[in-house]
C-alpha cells in the first residue's frame, strides 16, 4: 500500500485523556482512534494487524476441530433467566437496552446461554458430541473503569469457543489440547516467553481452570510465578495455595499481568438448566459437559505495543504486523531516480503477490523514519539516491546495522517467505 | 467438511412463528438460528456463505481504492447530536443504552458522525483528498416489526463505504463507479438480472440518489419498473416523477423489490456541522463533499435465498455457495467399497486444497438426498457401489441428467476451477 493513499496520519500527541501507553502509541501511529474511555475504532493498519492475530487464532481453533460461527449481541433474556445471569446482582457489566415494544434485551457479554440454546437443536445422541463451535464477535461489558487503552474496553471483539462433551473426561481431553494450542498461539503472536500458564479458580482449586497471563507492567492484576516452572498462581489462590502447582516452591515472584486468554471447565451449569441434554450409548439421558475458552484478539495486540515498543514507537513481531516490510524513497535532490527505482521495486512486489507499505510521500527522510519507527513494522527498507542500482539497504525495526540486499532478496522478503 | 463433523442437522420444520420463506428455509438446513424476531446468529454454513457474499463486497470495494476499517457499536451522543440525529424524533429506531456513571450511548445504525470526526484528524489539505474507508460491522436498528426473516433484521452486517471528496465533480466521479461495482457485485453474486438501478429521492429528484432494488415477492418496498431500460424509480419518486427517468415513458410496471444496496450523496451535511474543513489549492478553507454507499449481506443471503430456492430447498449459486460441491457415499449394503472409494477422493480433494461438504454419515439414501437438496450446493456427486471405478456422479442442484466424470475432473469443480 502506498503511504499517500493510506488516509491515516501520524500524530505527535494522543489525546490528553489518554494515559495508557498502548492506546497512546496506537493512536499516534494511526492504528487507532478513542471514541470514548474504554471505546475505540480501528483504523488500516489497526485491522491489518487485529485480522493477523485473528487469522492465528483461527487457524489454531481450527486444527482442534472448532467449527466457525457468528452470533448476535441482541439477548433473549428469557435464556438467561434461567441461569441467574439476567440478575444484575449476578453480572454487573451489561449493557441492558429495549425493543420497541417495552421487552428489554442486553448485549451479550459472553454467549453460554443462547449457545447452549442453539445446540439442543443439533445434540441429542452420544454419537453428535464432541462438538466445538467458537465465534469472532463483539462483546459489551459496561466496565465502571477502562483506563488500559485497548487491554479493558466496554465493546471488544472475543474469540469465544465452547465445547460440548459426553462426560468430564472426554472434556479434560480437549482441555488439555485447548491449553497446548493458546501456548501455540501467544508463541505464534511473539508474548510467548512473557506468557505464563496461570492457575485460577474453577470453583475450588483444580488444575481444570486456567487462564493464560502475559507479565506486563500495564497489568491490572497480580500472579504468582514460580521462575522455575514457569507456572503461576493467580490473586484468588494464593491466599489458600500459597506455592507452585508443580513443584510446591513457596517463594513465589509476585508480577503485574494482563489476562490473554482463559479456559474453563464449565461442567453442566449451563446444560442443566437450559435442558442440553442427550441419550448415551448407555441409554441413559445426560446433561452435555461443557467448557469455554476465551482469547481477546484487541486486548492481546494491546499487550504487544505494551512490551514490545520502545521510546520512538511500536515494534511488531512478523507474524502479526501490518506489513511484512516498510519500503521507504527518499529524493533529497531533485533527481527523480531513486523514486523511479523504488517505484519499480514496488510494482514488482505487487506483481509476486506481497504487500507493503511504501512511503512515496514528498517528504524529508527524518519525518519518513520517524514515521516508520513510529508504525513499527519489522523490517525498514530505503532506496536513496546513493542506493546502488539493483541494491535496496534493509535495517530491522530497534536494530542499528543496515545492509544491502539485492530487490529478488527484499521481494522475497515482502512475500513473507 | 464431513458432514458428520458438521455440528448442525437439517430439521423438518422451521419455528413455528418464523414466516418468511427465507429464514424458514435457512433455519431448516441449518444455516441459521433465530435468536428473537428479527436477531439471527450464523451458524457454520451460513457463515460460510455470508462470508463469500463479504468476499465479493471486499474485492470491489478494494478495487475501488477503498481502505478496510472497524469502528465502534456505542456511541459518543456528543457528535450525533451536533447533527441532530441523537433525537428520536428525527430518529427513530435508536436501540439507547447507559454507561455505569449513567452517561446516555447508544447503538450506531449508521457511521457517518463518528467517521467524520475520525476523519478531522486526517483530512486538512486537498492532497488529502479523496478517501474511500468503508467496514463491514455489526449494526443495531429498533425496528417496530421485523417479519422478513434476515431480509429485515434488528442486527445485521453492513458493508458501509464513505467517500470524502474535494468538491461535487470529484464526488460524482466516485458515485458512478460505485454505482458499476454495484451491479458487478449482483451479477457476481447471482440476482445481477433482477437487481434494478433505482431513482430514490436524494432530498429533491436527482440522479445522484439511488437504491439497488431486486425484484422479489417478499420485498417490502414497491418499485414502478421501465422494462425497456431496466431501471426503475421507487415510491418515493412516482408520484411526482411517474415516468422512465432514462426514454421518459410512462407505463411503469409496480413489482415489489427489496432494496439491497444504496449509494447516497451527502454533500457537506455532516462535514459542516461536525467541522470537517480541508484548505484546497486556491487557499481557501472548504466542507469536504461526503457520500455513503451501503450493501447488507445478510440481506443479500435472505434475497437469494428467497429467489433462487425451490420447493426442496436452497439453491445457492456457486460463487457464495458455502461448498462448491457436495459429495454423497451411498452405502445400502454392508459393503465398504463405495465409502471407502469417496472416502479416498475426498482425502485428495483436500490434498488439493479443495473444501467440499462429504456426506459420509450413516443414512439412508434418501435422507442425504433430501438434506443435500435443502442445504443446495450447486453440484451434486454421488459415489454408491454402482459407480464405476475412478469415476463419481454428478448432477446440477435442480437439474435431472446425472452424469458420470472423472475424479480429476471432480477435483477440479471441488477446487473451484
Amino acid at each position: 500500500m502506498r503511504q499517500s493513499f493510506l488516509f491515516t496520519k501520524t500524530r505527535r500527541d494522543a489525546p490528553s485523556d489518554e494515559t495508557s501507553k498502548n492506546a497512546q502509541l496506537l493512536i499516534r501511529a494511526g492504528f487507532i482512534h478513542k471514541e470514548m474511555a474504554g471505546v475505540y475504532s480501528f483504523l488500516p493498519l489497526g485491522l491489518r494487524t487485529l485480522n493477523k492475530i485473528i487469522g492465528i487464532i483461527r487457524e489454531e481453533m481450527n486444527a482442534l476441530g472448532g467449527q466457525e460461527i457468528f452470533m448476535s449481541a441482541l439477548q433473549d433474556r428469557t435464556l438467561w433467566e434461567k441461569t441467574g445471569r439476567w440478575d444484575e446482582r449476578a453480572v454487573d457489566s451489561w449493557f441492558k437496552t429495549e425493543f420497541k415494544n417495552g421487552a428489554e434485551t442486553g448485549l451479550a457479554f459472553t454467549h453460554e446461554e443462547p449457545l447452549t440454546a442453539i445446540m439442543r437443536g443439533h445434540i441429542s445422541s452420544y454419537k453428535d458430541l464432541p462438538k466445538y463451535p467458537y465465534q469472532f464477535q463483539v462483546k459489551f461489558r459496561n466496565e465502571t473503569r477502562a483506563r488500559s487503552g485497548i487491554i479493558r474496553t466496554r465493546e471488544f471483539i472475543m474469540k469465544d469457543l465452547y465445547s460440548f462433551s459426553k462426560n468430564e473426561e472426554e472434556h479434560k481431553r480437549f482441555y488439555e489440547k485447548v491449553a497446548d494450542a493458546y501456548r501455540k498461539i501467544f508463541t505464534r503472536i511473539g508474548i510467548g516467553k512473557n506468557t505464563i500458564f496461570t492457575f485460577a479458580s474453577g470453583g475450588s482449586f483444580s488444575k481444570y481452570s486456567n487462564e493464560l497471563q502475559t507479565i506486563c507492567d500495564a497489568g491490572e492484576d497480580t500472579i504468582y510465578l514460580c521462575e522455575q516452572c514457569g507456572v503461576a498462581v493467580n490473586e484468588e489462590i494464593i491466599k489458600e495455595h500459597p506455592s507452585c502447582p508443580k513443584c510446591g516452591k513457596e517463594n513465589l515472584s509476585a508480577k503485574k499481568a494482563v489476562e490473554v486468554g482463559n479456559i474453563f471447565t464449565l461442567g453442566t451449569k449451563f446444560s442443566e438448566p437450559l435442558g442440553l441434554i442427550f441419550r448415551d450409548e448407555d441409554g441413559k439421558e445426560k446433561p452435555v459437559f461443557m467448557g469455554s475458552y476465551g482469547i481477546g484478539p484487541g486486548r492481546v495486540m494491546g499487550v504487544v505495543a505494551e512490551l514490545l515498543s520502545d521510546e520512538k514507537g511500536l515494534v511488531w513481531p512478523e507474524s502479526i504486523s501490518p506489513f511484512p516490510a516498510h519500503l521507504i524513497s527518499i529524493v533529497s535532490t531533485g533527481d527523480k531516480k531513486a523514486s523511479k527505482d523504488s517505484d519499480s521495486l514496488y510494482l514488482k512486489i505487487q506483481k509476486s503477490g506481497g504487500e507493503i507499505l511504501y512511503d512515496d510521500r514528498d517528504l524529508r527522510a527524518g519525518e519518513k523514519f520517524a514515521d516508520a519507527d513510529l508504525i513499527g513494522i519489522p523490517v525498514r527498507a530505503v532506496i536513496s539516491e546513493k542506493t546502488p542500482k539493483g541494491k535496496v539497504e534493509v535495517k530491522e525495526r530497534g536494530g542499528n546495522s543496515p545492509r544491502l540486499i539485492s530487490h529478488a532478496e527484499f521481494i522475497k522478503i515482502a512475500c513473507g517467505k
